[in-house]
């Protein structure tokens, strides 16, 4: 589609500078940074699946079929450089929706400065995307799942179960002003912790790190898993939204939304307990929260206010969906 | 999907060692060797648009996907080093199809030295693939489109319109003997041309190149665009399939499916007058026939047998898919 591509050459900015070959040929060309492993990832974005034709608004699909895919970016300490795009839409859409959700793309492909090196475009009844995003990271560098040992704290960036809150705002009315509220506003157009995690891991602060996109509840037993360790999660640090008319009114519990809900794409990571008081309180305005710490025992509890610890059941997003 | 991670993680050769974390992080993380480029491209591969789930068998299905994908980097003259799979999948497919599925893909897999490194994994009613092939190439000496100069000698690898004539059998009787056929074998598990490629850029042979995967007619306007040329084409010497009692009895012209059949999977290359006396006649088994050459106007046209030149009109495959 020469939209797609025309618009992507303008796009080109000082980011583009390590794509040599980007649209137009067989393939493209990157030029990697001397001492530095590439990190890949792709992230399917379906509709039906990962959002509604008729509740998200193109140019907030836009942003996020890239932005979700830069948190995986994010959540290895690393920086994006070039990502590549398969669309598949029908024609109806080849126009004014496709305008708005290049419009999208673009504000997040600048924002954070990685380029649209490539990709593949068909039709097809249902508009279907898939993000590759090619990103950095200093050889021997990056933050992994399986670092977390026991007695390191665990901890969270922004407020959890916020997205998934905005998706039912989104999903019960379709008024213009939902787009004013902040989870809504969250859900929509996520922000990849990329500048978090990459001076988690220039500091060397981060023992393990991952992104929370399907919920807390279904993302720790990973990184626990991965890190062949337990957690102690404290439910009273957890940082929730903050309770609204609105929510008391729908009968959302927001400690529920932060353990269950999915989407938020804020970081988890663990710190060794000796560096804890070299993080700081906020980073970029971000609240960084101690929410738990990991134990060597391999069972994930929470402790409840009343002091009873009770096992974690995984209740986020899983429709047998896991990353590779 | 812990099948496909368990797989995978088996899968693991020699290829294997410069993708250093894998499947089950936040992304994978490649090391890129000194002084190359990395390549990166990604292919659609969806159920009723590039394959019929009652027609293809699930294996041709695994080989296949990653097959066209590593085609691009051949026609860079690149070496394969790892992908990325993206599936959607209906959870009745998760069993027996999804080993079959499996069993196809790690056999070219295994066969280009290409392995596993990651992707995302999802449940939908339709079978969806997207791969992204990561490969290598030697700083500066990728084989680009945009390389043609007039005089240039026009080739082809292989015979062309198989594929295509073997989707033709496939659709039409769906017998177990129809796989025996050269062309059915050609459709269903095709070879991208990854030595060639590489030979052709080791020797500085091929001034321009790129893979046929839409036919002829549609493939070499794209080269000439990119080079800013045109090329005139000599219809008798167009590497054709063999004529067979089968496709006599159901009309069909080698010399149409030559020109317009898609999935060929063939190297379309351009070679420096001068530089023509160092091609053999074939590489590896496979024949390299001179078709045509580049010309200073900007046209594209089809030599007749009678002597006349008509211009060459695309028929191949292009539902408005384009490469970016």
């Amino acid at each position: 589609m020469r939209k797609i591509a025309d618009s992507a050459r303008s796009w080109q900015g000082r980011a583009g500078q390590s794509v040599t070959i980007g649209i137009g040929d067989d393939a493209a060309l990157f030029r990697p940074k001397l001492g530095h492993e590439t990190i890949l990832t792709c992230d399917w974005f379906l509709e039906g699946t990962h959002f509604l034709r008729e509740k998200h608004p193109p140019d907030a699909v836009g942003w996020k079929c890239l932005a979700r895919a830069l948190s995986d970016v994010a959540a290895m300490g690393g920086t994006p450089r070039c990502f590549l795009l398969s669309l598949a839409l029908p024609e109806s859409h080849t126009g004014r929706w496709l305008d708005l959700f290049l419009g999208g793309l673009r504000r997040a492909s600048s924002k954070f400065q990685c380029v649209l090196a490539g990709g593949d475009t068909t039709r097809r009844n249902e508009i279907l995307i898939d993000v590759t995003v090619v990103g950095e990271v200093r050889a021997g560098s990056a933050a992994l799942q399986s670092g977390a040992r026991p007695g390191d704290i665990l901890y969270v960036s922004g407020r959890l179960g916020e997205a998934e809150f905005g998706l039912r705002i989104l999903k019960r009315d379709n008024k213009p002003e939902a787009s004013k509220s902040q989870a809504v506003r969250k859900h929509l157009c996520p922000e990849p912790r990329l500048a978090l995690g990459r001076w988690l891991v220039q500091k060397d602060l981060a023992s393990a790190m991952m992104d929370l996109s399907d919920g807390l509840s279904s993302d720790l037993p990973r990184l626990c898993a991965a890190s062949r360790v337990g957690a102690l999660l404290e439910m009273a640090k957890i940082p929730q939204l903050q309770m609204t008319d609105a929510a008391v009114k729908h009968g959302r519990d927001p400690l529920q939304l932060a353990l269950h809900g999915g989407d938020d794409y804020e970081l988890l990571f663990t710190v060794p307990a000796r560096k804890v008081g070299r993080l700081p309180k906020t980073f970029q305005g971000v609240p960084l929260t101690a929410i738990g710490k990991i134990t060597r025992r391999r069972e994930l509890l929470v402790l409840e206010e009343s002091g009873y610890a009770i096992p974690l059941m995984p209740g986020g997003w899983d429709p047998f969906r896991k990353k590779l």
